[in-house]
């Protein structure tokens, strides 16, 4: 089993590799990050980079895609190059997912299309214009593809498939070998949840980014 | 203000980019890579590598420090180069913080004594043996020094830091942002909780590593 994790400049770090701790440990599986050339690819801060170990040209046929988001989606909406990778890639992969904004190039390269699907909340909007059910849920699954919400949700939607393709008793034992027992010191992690001011803010700037 | 994150051969991902993700947007601060050598420094599994963009000797005074844990730690306690740094690094630092198996190169680097400080749960007994008070709690704030216990807590550290730094609306900023609501689709994320014979496992063969 191989499982594909697309770079691409800017790129958010935690949407790749959040999913990445829950299924390298898949297995049999082997885990590749891949982008459109090898090397180091640079997060949405530009203080991180990930290695990319293979083209997207070396890894034609994963078994699982994932597709992190990130303010650097945008920029990738009309690569065609990454876009016609996906569709192809999405031909004959077990499954395809992804976290965030991610969603939006799956939707992009029409794999979306009549799909509930998820997103960033604040990327929803975007996701509906392509022909998607959009969802505001965490963790989404339609036919063999599986779209998480913002950033952190990757680490669920990650859990979730590694249950899906090697057994629940697999997956609890990665939970309990990474401590995934969460206990966050707010609780202001969805719209609904945080106080009502900062949503406003997000909403009227659109920004993703903090600094 | 310079927050460092160490990096070492076979250190735990999630360890690393779970606190990065959280602190990398703290206003006015830099956050770095850091490790003995520039360059990709692979993690435990192998199949990631993350650049180290700076050397330990060129950031000798961050005011934050992140010592992730990983398999890879056990061949770090007598590496006297970071254990020397982490001294160093500690005695101006303002934060000296650690994930998962990291807190024992904080105890190896005589950081620990009379603290208390927490771990990966399979690793709190050699933190006791450094002569730290362990705890088995997912947080732990001494003074200025903060443990988090197995890879994903480093989320919660990160998080718990943020709003200790930047106040607590950055961090329901960040919270919301990364939308870190989570929803583990099982709870088997501690000792306490997971199947017993999971547990009995890990513990019988001493595995950090599944596959």
């Amino acid at each position: 089993m191989q499982i594909a994790i697309v770079l691409y400049d800017r790129f958010t770090a935690l949407d790749a590799v959040g999913p990445y701790e829950m299924l390298c440990r898949t297995p049999g599986a082997e885990t590749v990050f891949v982008a459109e050339q090898r090397g180091p690819v640079r997060n949405d801060t530009g203080s991180l980079a990930l290695v990319a170990d293979k083209t997207l040209d070396e890894v034609r046929r994963p078994d699982i895609i994932v597709v992190p988001g990130g303010p650097g989606q945008s920029g990738q909406m009309d690569n065609e190059t990454l876009l016609s990778w996906l569709r192809t890639a999405d031909a004959s992969s077990t499954w395809t997912t992804s976290v965030c904004s991610g969603s939006l190039l799956l939707a992009a390269a029409g794999l979306l299309k009549g799909r509930r699907a998820t997103s960033h909340w604040l990327a929803l909007g975007g996701l509906a214009a392509f022909g998607a059910e959009a969802t505001g849920e965490r963790v989404v699954i339609d036919g063999k593809v599986i779209t998480a919400a913002g950033v952190s949700a990757g680490i669920d939607m990650g859990l979730t498939l590694v249950g899906k393709v090697a057994g629940d008793e697999h997956a609890q034992a990665v939970q309990l070998l990474t401590e995934y027992d969460p206990q966050p010191p707010y609780d202001a992690g969805s719209p609904q949840k945080a106080p009502a001011h900062l949503v406003e803010e997000f909403r009227t700037n659109n920004r993703f980014i903090l600094r």
